[in-house]
């Protein structure tokens, strides 16, 4: 079976152009068929700022009304994308950059309201493998903004790591797959004052007890929640690292990588 | 061999979602192989305002310092793209959005500063009509945001109608090419003050006839000059036609036709 790596990268990686460059360059580096699914980055943030929308969080997660959904639109799916598209393009990746209504690879549906009402926010539903793979077939990396649309032809804004793990989870079918999520940490730390307290490998019963002892940071458990589900569903890797460390991490020399209990 | 319809529609329908609505319905009904070439529309200007930026236009071409590429960037190649994009997936076209950058398909080399400096503009070297023919190949139609790149990874701002015609003469090589420009009029006018003079069939001989005789409007004759260069280098036919007629023109029941003299 082919090998496949999907890498998230976030968005203060995203931010910053030199340690953007450093990364772009690993994952060039990369063996066999890959797939990058980026972030944001604060740039969205200071650009509604600019155009008086105000940016409302919640969890993390930004509420998205329509005068957001065009930001979001215009910098994921235009600036942002585009640019890393440009550089993969120089460094001999033949990239290519997608939303999910793009060959309509990932259809979602709004979410539905419960406790919050998010707004314009996608649900994945269904993701296209097959399309994705005749696009690997032909040597094309894609390269997802973390924006998906619906049958109404609606587009709508998604968690960039939800839509990693649905990608990587759906690419099971024709591919062997590691997904690899990069931040600016190292992995998962023991203790989240010590940088330097990577755990090397998380299984679900050690996860379950550093959440216990709530050692875990907050941000990391709906990652960490979406890289177990990954693993359940097929995934046969899933490794969290810093975004420096991603051609290391590939070769288990970094990071912290997660898998099932035998 | 195949029929290949390239159509490039301009910035005054894209302003109008109404009508833009109607135009990417009359598109998807387009027999055979299809690729849309958008303009920007007014969005681009209304934002850059919002973000500080002044808009200066020589001749009908923006000056495109940084700031305002990335404007360009997130509002040509997101915005206004992706919602082209969603708006085809729900009338059954798998559509596809696509700058230059994007799988390599139309690199471009920064505009050589003569008279006057357009800044990051591009002129285009070459077109991979090989990627293009093969994303047809799989039912994808294209639509493209007329941004290129250079081999530095440079992202450029790009004419529309430009792009359009390079797109379509490269595609000479795997298709019978026929190239619709769909604007605010019923086709080329003998009469600018008369919308219903529109000339049905215009040869090099009496496109040089009205141009002597002012009588083509000056906006038209860089669309012309390049419609012409088109058929010079294989393209079948130009239409010119209002984006209402899209349909009947195709049938070459409306706007005008290009042809070179026999």
């Amino acid at each position: 079976m082919n090998t496949l790596t999907v890498v998230k990268i976030g968005g203060n990686v995203i931010d910053d152009s030199a340690a953007l460059h450093r990364f772009l360059t690993a994952f060039s580096s990369l063996s066999g068929a890959k797939i990058l699914v980026h972030g944001g980055g604060k740039i969205a943030t200071q650009i509604a700022d600019k155009l008086g929308l105000q940016t409302t969080m919640v969890e993390g997660r930004r509420i998205t009304d329509k005068p957001m959904l065009d930001v979001v639109t215009m910098v994921y799916g235009g600036l942002v994308n585009k640019q890393i598209v440009a550089q993969l393009q120089t460094l001999d990746i033949n990239a290519i950059g997608l939303t999910g209504a793009d060959g309509g690879t990932v259809l979602a549906i709004k979410r539905p309201v419960k406790d919050i009402d998010y707004g314009l926010v996608g649900d994945i539903d269904e993701v296209n493998s097959g399309q994705i793979q005749f696009f690997l077939h032909q040597d094309l990396t894609p390269v997802f903004a973390p924006i998906t649309y619906t049958e109404a032809g609606e587009l709508l804004n998604t968690n960039a790591d939800t839509m990693a793990s649905a990608i990587a989870v759906d690419m099971v079918k024709h591919n062997e797959v590691t997904l690899v999520y990069c931040f600016e940490k190292k992995g998962v730390l023991a203790d989240p004052t010590d940088d330097n307290s990577v755990i090397g490998e998380l299984t679900p019963t050690v996860y379950a007890e550093h959440k216990a002892a709530g050692t875990v940071n907050k941000g990391m458990i709906p990652k960490l929640d979406n890289a177990f589900k990954a693993l359940g569903n097929g995934v046969a890797k899933v490794i969290i690292c810093h975004a420096d460390e991603l051609a290391l991490a590939a070769q288990q020399g970094a990071g912290t990588t997660l898998r099932l209990e035998k």
